[in-house]
């Protein structure tokens, strides 16, 4: 049995997500748009998914737009955004420790023209407000910050800055990826004068290639996928139907068990890092409780390379992850530990341990057993 | 028990991608980024499906790239070429009669300053060489013309134009909507000197929310979604793993039997037009034989309306579509009906009926059937 700790990289879809999404492509496989009854049956998989996911962001049915996955998301965000709004400015803010569907699409709104400031981060990973606060100015048109990191989670104060942009300007774009606190952490757009807010599906036990971003009523955004009109010509293109049924029971599960499950993965999450606290040469990166996101443990083993610690710990049928999972298996130095300020010699030294409800502390009593083994021979092979 | 004849609209998946899909869901649910086990695990169906698709179009792997369907790839092609060769010319070429993913996104060219051509069809629906001949000039960066037509079925001389507008500019880009001829005709790039292709899951009995591009060697494109940098940085966003693992086993399935599928869809076609060109006040709009594709009937019913029938053959459970499925179930005058020279009086009295290959003449004898005895009843209504 393989113990599988990189849920941040992506979850195993729930049973019942599986058999929602099975029946769907058997049953009621007609396309939205079909004007008979075919078509009707599968649009009320649609109708019920966005209610679904409306009610847990107390949100409105119309505010619920379907993409193919959190990246289109972001992207939509930050591209849809910035082109509605650039008679009205030009400069974009995001933090320095975006995802990279925030961070490179960040840097192609530069590619056409907008002024893109990258705001710091403490060592916490959280965005420094007075930064912010310096950043922010009458040509600032849209503010994108991460709900939760996906390397170190860590939280944003998304409250407080969705508070502090609106009261210098309140047509300001307030993006929020929820990517990683989707399903872990309460989401209410409004409480935080969130305007678009990104999800994904396959974090939270549901289909990959399905997502969803939340756009507040009467916000300035264009789509960057044109077609047919679907989805008010917000995101043309026939709709994965069973990928949004499916995302549709996932987010419900999630938000029904949401406080047993965080304080599950809380338990998990404190369990480990006392574990690896107590254990010579490891430096933890996340922050304990509710200072950090339930399910994400970022730890830097000195001396160990980690994709070596990665693949040894594989061996043993020990699923973890070097930074994040998000770019494209070429290993690289993780821009967010960086802008943590994580000693220059623990940077490739880093492992990402991230949990779904359903792990156990038997699972982390195994992995600590491995890695006490692991690390004295692996600090062996290391080049000084 | 219902018939459905909407199959350009959508297809049932068959039952061996299905099993495909949730087997990947739930045994192979790795994020192919990730460098453990399970992720390679899931990039091999990946390599797979790759492989699948490429064999067909006698492609090479690398061609390949998944998207989220027909709608985003003739997205990419449209918008991501145009971007990628602004500098060397200005203007586009489609034709009259595109689906609305490349239609709408040519009007969203226009917007960004392109100078758009839509070049007209004869009275089959086939695009005018001269008019094409005419309006290939240096400055013309992109021609993108379908393969088959969704609503009259009608096929380009897609060979024909690739001679054409490479034999006047190598460098132009040409992109194929292949969306409603893969599968259904033989489809090879390079024998029409194809750069560009785009293909849909879901038209294939293959997953919604999955499709691809074919993207020659060397051919000048950019990416419209940024991110992780997966599928080379040219479609970012964790791989919707389970949908490429149907995609691959649908399109293997359509090839293994294209011939045997092709003759029988062609004989169920000719047998409707024979058929409806015996009643009467019945304008036929296809092509029999391999003068059309082999899976649609456009017919115009006179003095009916199209909705008006459309629902009263789904109350004989009979599921066809006004026009196409594809405009997100707001009516509208077609301007593909309009563009063949339709008479007036028929736009808004035609039907589409696509088959598949599990589709058999008793049914189109009962939906003849049903025709018959509808007809006489709705022509009593029509408002002269």
């Amino acid at each position: 049995m393989s113990i599988y700790f990189d849920n941040a990289a992506t979850t195993k879809v729930s049973d019942k997500v599986a058999n929602i999404v099975e029946k769907v492509m058997k049953d009621d496989f007609g396309n939205p748009s079909s004007l008979h009854m075919a078509g009707f049956d599968a649009e009320k998989y649609i109708k019920e998914a966005k209610s679904e996911i409306a009610k847990i962001l107390k949100a409105d049915d119309k505010e619920i737009f379907f993409t193919s996955g959190g990246t289109e998301s972001n992207n939509l965000a930050l591209i849809g955004a910035a082109d509605a709004n650039k008679r009205a400015g030009n400069k974009v803010l995001v933090s320095a420790i975006e995802h990279p569907s925030v961070k490179t699409t960040a840097k192609h709104l530069e590619d056409l023209g907008f002024d893109v400031i990258y705001l710091p981060v403490d060592e916490d990973g959280v965005v420094k407000m007075d930064a912010l606060k310096d950043a922010m100015d009458d040509d600032t048109i849209l503010v994108s910050v991460m709900h939760v990191n996906n390397e170190i989670g860590s939280i944003q104060p998304i409250d407080e800055i969705g508070e502090y942009i609106k009261s210098v300007n309140p047509k300001v774009v307030y993006h929020v990826d929820a990517i990683q606190s989707f399903g872990k952490l309460d989401v209410k757009p409004k409480n935080a004068k969130i305007d678009l807010l990104s999800v994904s599906g396959h974090k939270i036990h549901g289909p990959k290639g399905i997502g969803f971003i939340y756009i507040k009523n009467g916000t300035k955004i264009n789509p960057i996928i044109f077609g047919g009109g679907q989805q008010e010509a917000m995101r043309s293109g026939t709709e994965n139907v069973p990928g949004i049924a499916g995302l549709g029971v996932a987010a419900k599960d999630a938000y029904e068990n949401l406080e047993e499950n965080t304080k599950k993965l809380t338990e998990l999450k404190d369990y480990l890092i006392d574990k690896l606290d107590a254990m010579d040469g490891v430096q933890v990166n996340s922050k304990k409780g509710t200072d950090g996101a339930p399910h994400i443990v970022s730890a830097s083993f000195k001396d160990v390379g980690s994709e070596v610690l990665l693949h040894a710990l594989e061996d043993k049928g020990i699923f973890v992850s070097a930074g994040s999972a998000c770019s494209s298996n070429k290993p690289a130095i993780s821009y967010v530990l960086q802008a943590i300020n994580l000693d220059e010699d623990l940077l490739k030294s880093t492992i990402r341990f991230s949990f779904n409800a359903d792990n156990t502390k038997e699972e982390i009593d195994e992995t600590v057993e491995a890695l006490n083994e692991l690390l004295p021979i692996l600090k062996k092979y290391v080049r000084k």
